[in-house]
C-alpha cells in the first residue's frame, strides 16, 4: 500500500514526520513525499528542508493521503496542484487524512462538507467557514466517508497509530507504537489552550507572531 | 542561542524533528541541521530526505546539541566527523543531548562515562558497554555535567519541552507545548516492551528486521 504525504513550502514538519515515522515501520506500507515539483521544500520558518521525491502526476493512485498543515496552507488554499490532485485521487483512496491545519485543505475541496472534523485549535473557526463542523477532539474519523482528521501538530502520531490499525491490524499498530517508544510523558499538562492560563497564551501569541 | 542537530545517513527522522518542532517556535532559539557535508541525507529506510544546511566546520560553538539516533549510528560509531565535532564543541555547550540511540554517540566520546543515561529500549545493553549506566526512564538529566539523554524516538518531544524550560523559562516551555498541541492520546497503552505481550514483540522484531 502506498501512503502519500503531500508537502509544500512553509509546512509544519512534525505534522508530516509524525505519521511518517509511525507508518514507515510497517512493511506493508510505502511512504512517499509528493509535491508540485521534486526538490527541497522549507518548513514554516525555513530552518528545515524536506525532500519532495515524486510529483503529483507520478502518484496518481495512493491508498492513503496524509495532508500536513502549517502557515503554508494559506497559499495552498488559493488553488493549485495540491487541491487538483486531492480532488483527483480521493475517490480511489482507502483513507484521506489530515493533521493540524491540513484539514482546511481537505475542507477546501469539499471532503468535509457537513462532517465533524478537527484541526489545530487556532483554526477551528476557519474550518467552519469551509463547510465542516469543527470539534475539539484529538482524532475524528468518518470511516464510511474514508476521511480522518487530527488536531494540532503532534496529534498526527496518534492518528498514525490508528491508521496502522485500520490498514493492517491491532498488533501492527501496537508494534509501531512500541518501536517508537510512544509512551508520552509531557513535563506539563499544557497541551491545549483549555489547560493553560493567560500568561502562557500571551506567550503563544507572541511566538506565533514571530514564527509567521 | 544556536541549537545544532547533527544528521547523518539512516537517522530516525522523528528523533530530530520532534525536538526541532518544539525548539524552533521559540524566538530566542535558532535551529540548524548540521552534517559532514551540505545536501540531503536519507532516513533509515530511505523514504525521507532531510537537508544538511551547515557543515560541522561551520558550527563551531553551538549552545545546544541534539544528537538523533537510528540505524545510521552504527556507522557514526566507527569514527568520523560527528564524533570529532562532538568532542570539540561539547566543552562550550550549555547542554549536549541525545534522543534514542543518539546516546550511544554521546557515550562513544566519553560524555556518559559513569553517568546514568537512557536510549531506545533496544540499545540499553549496548549503552552499558560504552561506559554509561543505563536506566529505563523517559529523560535523564545531569545538569552539572550539561548532558541530557532521552529514550526512544518520540521521547525527544518531551525532552524538547524540558530544554525550552531550561533555556528560557517555564512559560515558554508550556507555550511551545500548547502550540504543538502536545496533549497525547495514544490509542493504546503500548509504548514500551514492558506494556505489551509476546505477540506484539514478535511483530516488533519482524518489522525491525525488515527496516534494517
Amino acid at each position: 500500500m502506498q501512503v502519500a504525504i503531500p508537502i509544500f513550502p512553509r509546512l509544519t514538519a512534525l505534522d508530516a514526520v509524525g505519521p511518517y515515522e509511525v507508518l514507515q515501520r510497517v512493511p506493508a506500507l510505502d511512504v512517499v513525499f509528493v509535491g508540485a515539483e521534486k526538490g527541497t521544500v522549507r518548513t514554516e520558518n525555513g530552518m528545515l528542508g524536506l525532500s519532495v521525491d515524486a510529483t503529483y502526476d507520478e502518484v496518481p493512485a495512493p491508498d492513503v493521503v496524509v495532508v500536513p498543515g502549517g502557515i503554508g496552507t494559506r497559499s495552498v488554499l488559493e488553488g493549485g496542484p495540491l487541491l487538483d490532485w486531492l480532488r483527483a485521487v480521493h475517490p480511489g483512496t482507502r483513507y484521506t487524512t489530515s493533521v493540524c491545519s491540513g484539514s482546511l485543505v481537505l475542507a477546501a475541496v469539499g471532503l468535509l462538507d457537513g462532517l465533524t472534523a478537527t484541526s489545530h485549535w487556532s483554526c477551528l473557526d476557519f474550518l467552519r467557514q469551509l463547510g465542516a463542523v469543527p470539534v475539539s477532539e484529538r482524532v475524528v474519523e468518518h470511516l464510511p466517508e474514508r476521511v480522518i482528521t487530527a488536531a494540532g501538530v503532534s496529534s498526527g502520531i496518534d492518528m498514525g497509530i490508528r491508521l496502522v490499525e485500520l490498514l493492517v491490524d491491532t498488533v501492527a499498530a501496537q508494534a509501531a507504537q512500541t518501536y517508537i517508544e510512544y509512551d508520552p510523558q509531557p513535563p506539563f499538562d499544557a497541551g491545549h489552550p483549555s489547560k493553560v492560563g493567560p500568561e502562557v497564551m500571551a506567550r503563544v501569541e507572541e511566538y506565533s507572531a514571530v514564527r509567521d
